[in-house]
């Protein structure tokens, strides 16, 4: 009995339902967004992804996603010349050192972490392409800008591995109290780290 | 200093940042998921949205969305020969009214709820597009189901005035306890609207 509101609408509405952060009924709700704003932003936004499925690419360097290959960092010459380069997991994390404004330093982006269980291995991740960019020279340091879990260390330390033997400093991200936080919300680990690693004042 | 992603990247973060319950931050993170699932999901989502757009109209009868107008709603004879007419204040209500599968009635969407401060009058709402409706013939009862807030409830008075003197019967949706709700989360005039309305066992 229960209406359906057209096939275009129901399959908008089931596409946008498989967005991070969306469900059925957060999909329902912005589907009528977009159909009440249809002229100022379901227009724009169908045209920008559309536009973004057509020019997007994965930079052949470094794998970030950017409109050019290489990509922009990658051909930055303000970058190039310092010869500092990040590994990071994610482009979501190049992007979140890119908001912390770190300078000019260029990346590379794994593409996730060693996880033997989801049957992720060193194959599966950009580690060799990393190694022939360090090998091929111009770097001088590499920073590990992973996340702290234990995914995340394992492949530090996997990739520090592969990089032995490569005249190349290898360091990582500090730990620490986070600006702002509170200690008494902190865990123990990161508290005992922020104490060794303390600094004068 | 801040490198940006292109400006087709940036300008889908930005508009995708205009969905409701989206921000600047799940913007960012549904955009790379779409960028990373671009084959299977934001192609077909770009040209969903299109032909939603092209094809999506609002029903000259009842203000619903639907892709045809009159909607396939008003044009259903099993629903045509009832003449049972729900008023809402949205389609989103209308929608979960047919998810509820309430049988075969007609709707009529006011567009909103009349609101003062929010300069929302009478003829803001398609209030006198329902008069005409109901003095078309044909409808036997008005059922309004607007929201339990002040706003609606003040829209259905408001309705319920328009309407008088013409030869149909105006009825509302019952207060009371929410399936598989809880008594002690109640508030109170729910509590007393549901006892006040008590049924047999």
């Amino acid at each position: 009995m229960a209406h359906t509101a057209g096939p275009e609408i129901e399959q908008l509405i089931q596409l946008l339902a498989r967005l991070p952060g969306f469900g059925p009924r957060s999909a329902r709700r912005a589907t009528l967004h977009l159909i009440k704003k249809r002229e100022v932003l379901m227009s724009p936004l169908a045209s920008a992804m559309q536009r973004a499925f057509e020019n997007v690419r994965t930079c052949s360097v470094c794998a970030n996603v950017d409109t050019a290959d290489p990509c922009g960092i990658c051909t930055d010459v303000r970058r190039t010349g310092q010869g500092m380069l990040i590994v990071v997991e994610d482009v979501a994390d190049l992007w979140a050192l890119e908001r912390s404004s770190v300078g000019p330093v260029l990346y590379h982006v794994l593409g996730g972490t060693l996880s033997p269980l989801d049957g992720v291995g060193p194959e599966d991740l950009n580690i060799a392409s990393l190694n022939a960019r360090v090998a091929a020279g111009g770097i001088s340091e590499v920073v590990l800008a992973v996340n702290a879990t234990v995914e995340g260390q394992t492949t530090a330390h996997y990739v520090t591995d592969r990089l032995a033997g490569q005249n190349v400093k290898i360091t990582r991200l500090a730990h620490g109290v986070p600006v702002g936080g509170e200690l008494d919300y902190l865990d123990e680990g990161t508290l005992a780290q922020a104490l060794k690693a303390r600094t004068d004042f």
